[in-house]
């Protein structure tokens, strides 16, 4: 029968990989059917538990312990085994040929001054102490570890704000700096793209796409997969953001995240928009709902986000800001937005793109039940009405044949002082009325004009859908429309993005500007050198790219007690 | 003061455009301040009272009545108007030449023989009676009259199923046959696209886009706004999808819809994935999860449906039909999904993407929190575990570094006969472990044998991560996996979907097939020739596009009494 032994080594501090080496060991001992090395934390309890390596002296364990504990074929073996642990220990070796190891991170940054990045990797109750040193000696942080809390996130990323460093993580997995990988980091060629990433293996998924489709990146900057929710608000993801914006060797900006806070997500595209760059975004479960928006590209998935970035870079649009806005010109209590459509699809379209940009859109034949318009002759706050619905026509000509209806509603709809915008679209072709902009320009002109006598602006958004060869001639309604002051492109999804955007001004409170220092461009552009502290392996990596690293013989203060280091802590702020 | 006058016409019968010529020439008479002319609905009541017309004979008027109306400077102006109404209504002209005027379809028949297509846009109520009639003689309907019911929509469409004919709505605002509009159409380029159009002024929209792209169509079909709802099943879409597939000179087919019910979309996508072209999907408020997936290729909206129709008309590319699956290994109960990540990024969207093929994944780290697996260590039906998240990585090295875990994992989800598909990432580079693929592909040999031995089929599906220039060579990697029997690909997006269709087949009850007679490709090839009942002035468009046609001098069965016409129908079956 099989025999289960453990040892407990109380305030035990070594990194992973050790623990994963003895493990592994002790695996291949003679007589022994499995082993486990791990720190007691419930968790690991839990999993020990389910592959049947569980005693009652690791059920006793705290997180504090290291748990060493066998399945033997025998008792001898089991004892065997436990008694081979410290040699086994004394096994580990290193591939980082460094002479002496600092014990600290200040003596490692005298050692390597211009090193300008430290790599964090120690367990994560530990990992938000060493990051503030980092900070504090005005480095950027590859903070890998996890198991960090979101308050110590907070406290870190508010004091690399103020210093204009940055804080990739916690939980970063990846990074690449100047072609230069932290962490998890794939060999990329160097080009064009500079992606952003609240996505690890995001982050090397779209890069590893980027490079099989021949194309490289200028740096790939992570942010942890927490940046994008609330409490952080996409603190690291904005700055970097800012630095890649001012780079002029990235020509295209690529934004990969982990299904983001929606609210979040939108401060992010907002910023993006003001960029003079493509701005390739791709959030997971964030479905776009168009596929560019002035500078803005909208990918479905990272493989199409790898693709539409190769695809920019190699032929840079040139882009130009959207249309200006007439914000100014509108009275104070104008923000609704009014839709009078004759084409059904063209009103739930409008709907769908206006979720966007405003909280609801009430129609008289919404996509969301909810959004059900109680009567369809009377709007409220943001309103689609499609005169072409049932209920209009019983008895009566479709509004693409007759514009009275439309023209009467028109009428009431500016005389709410509420109303910024009204949407109309002008569907010509065969069957609809040979003349449409004869009647619709100047009822345009007119309710413009009402508006104006009541000391309002009134911005009247026109959809002209139709043809050169069209009876009506596009071109020659298009151009009766813009005489009447009304804004027109043939559209819909552009006409309804512009109503959008100046709805959106109108009605935002005003955001709070994320204020912070902006990274110094030139610590990117400059050859890596980098402090590491936690994973040994990070530091060979780095070697292997022939960069020079100084590993940090990290040791936890106070053995780990947890009392004790609280106590260092304040003596420290005191002394 | 203004007075209201009304005169109430019992069943008498004129078409929408009559009624609103005698409204505009009532409004225009002297001392007229306004006019309505309409049939005595609630809904055109309820219209009236609100723009002021409403009197208590008005008031007491059924639907149909032709009520006629006027509010005017004074009684004497009122009677005047009311008292022309006679000779306002004599005044009608038409532009149609023709000299005799076939009372009936059967007639109008006889007349123009070669006519495929009856458009009719008679009131709502009749619409149907006349539509079937149509069907009778054999004729494809183009079905402009909304107001009818769904109902009488399944009976027409049944009909017109079983005779290899279409019927194009009811509420079909548009059709473009062979270059000739039908109803409310543009005049649109010949080209190589095909459109089946859900949606009026979508087809409107996007043909016109198409156009000014500089490209055109061949047929555009409309279906009516509510075919792709349950109760139709996509009646009509899926027979001019068919016709489209035939038909040679159509290169690229473009679907548009209002919003569709969601099951009705995805039995359309499945049609669509076995034609052997490439197929743009725009289905308004369906925002796509991928850009394209084989043969077709999803738009984020009527501008990006347009656009990508023309891209891929210019440029048409070889598809070929996914990857054969290997559903026939399968044993009984063999049907769920194992997802083993290190990577969370290709987790979630893993999620994001599974979400199309089956209804609900659990997951250790979900997208939507509904989705929270119970307990990490133990998978539910499809499940998708991060072996990277927090629960696993306390002291433990990252699942990247460390394979030992997964091994397990893997062995575990192997032995569970419910297990179809099994899918892991394998993310190589700096950092990860040196070769994964030595470690992992035995472990993926073991569970696939242990699957066998137990008389089932196991596939393992594997997302590798990478390039040629890490460490580990991804090729390297690749190789081993498959050799291992791993169906591997770099792309998420692509293992994922194939293990989603696997899992799609596995899950799916079988679905009734919906047979109809296929359309008569050379009724759309062949020279138009129609007939029309109804607005006459949609048989006027049809002359000014040099396409010959009957007018019919359509008035309702018995004076339009539902009771009388009943009984008509009646004997007509019995005779």
């Amino acid at each position: 029968m099989a025999v289960i032994k453990a040892e407990i080594r109380s305030g035990s501090y070594f990194d992973s990989a050790v623990l994963m080496q003895l493990q592994r060991s002790l695996g291949q001992l003679e007589g022994i059917q499995d082993a486990g090395v791990v720190m007691g934390t419930e968790e690991n309890k839990e999993i020990l538990a389910h592959i049947d390596l569980l005693s009652p002296e690791v059920q006793a364990s705290k997180p504090d312990d290291m748990v060493v504990v066998v399945r033997a074929e025998n008792e001898e073996a089991a004892n065997n085994a436990l008694g081979s642990v410290d040699e086994l220990l004394s096994r580990k070796k290193s591939n980082v040929d460094q002479e002496y190891r600092p014990k600290s991170l200040e003596g490692a940054a005298e050692m390597l001054p211009d090193a300008s990045w430290v790599l964090i990797s120690v367990a994560g109750r530990f990992a938000a102490r060493v990051a503030h040193q980092a900070l504090d000696l005005g480095k950027h942080v590859f903070l890998f570890s996890d198991n960090v809390s979101v308050e110590e996130e907070i406290s870190l990323k508010n004091k690399a704000a103020e210093k204009g460093l940055l804080v990739m993580g916690p939980d970063c997995g990846t990074a690449m700096i100047s072609g230069i990988g932290l962490g998890f980091a794939n060999k990329i060629r160097k080009g064009p793209i500079g992606v952003v990433a609240a996505a690890g293996t995001g982050l090397q998924q779209v890069t590893t796409r980027i490079h099989q489709l021949g194309s490289g990146i200028t740096h790939g900057i992570g942010t942890g997969g927490r940046d994008l929710k609330e409490p952080i608000g996409a603190a690291t993801f904005l700055m970097a953001l800012d630095v890649l914006a001012r780079d002029p060797e990235t020509k295209v900006i690529t934004l990969v995240s982990k299904p983001p806070a929606p609210k979040v997500a939108e401060k992010v595209i907002r910023q993006a928009r003001k960029i003079n760059k493509p701005v390739v975004i791709n959030f997971i479960a964030r479905k776009p709902t168009t596929r560019q928006d002035g500078n803005l590209y909208f990918a479905t998935g990272m493989d199409d986000a790898a693709a539409l970035s190769v695809q920019l870079a190699e032929n840079t649009p040139d882009v130009t800001s959207g249309p200006e806005l007439p914000l100014d010109k509108f009275a104070e209590g104008q923000r609704y937005f009014r839709g009078l459509f004759s084409g059904g699809t063209l009103a739930y379209e409008a709907q769908f793109l206006l979720e966007e940009f405003v909280p609801r859109v009430w129609a008289n034949a919404p996509i969301k039940k909810e959004n059900q318009l109680k009567d369809s002759l009377s709007s409220e706050e943001h309103t689609i009405v499609d005169l072409g619905e049932d209920e209009f026509t019983v008895g009566r000509l479709h509004p693409m044949m007759d514009n009275e209806m439309r023209i009467r509603r028109l009428m009431e709809e500016a005389r709410d002082p509420e109303v910024a915008v009204i949407m109309l679209d002008v569907v010509i072709g065969y069957g609809s009325h040979p003349d449409p902009a004869s009647e619709l320009a100047p009822a345009i002109k007119n309710a413009k004009t009402l508006a104006e006598k009541a000391g309002r602006y009134l911005e009247v958004v026109v959809v002209a859908t139709g043809t050169d060869e069209d009876p009506q001639v596009l071109d020659t309604q298009v151009e009766q429309l813009r005489d009447a002051g009304a804004w027109v492109s043939s559209s819909n999804e552009e006409v309804v993005k512009y109503a959008g955007s100046i709805l959106q001004a109108l009605n935002q409170e005003a955001e709070k500007e994320y204020v912070f220092t902006p990274i110094d461009l030139s610590t990117l552009k400059k050859d890596l050198e980098a402090i590491n502290v936690g994973l040994e392996s990070f530091a060979e990596n780095l070697v292997d790219q022939e960069t020079p690293v100084i590993h940090v013989e990290w040791k936890p203060p106070a053995g780990g007690n947890d009392k004790l280091m609280s106590i260092l802590d304040r003596m420290k702020k005191f002394s």
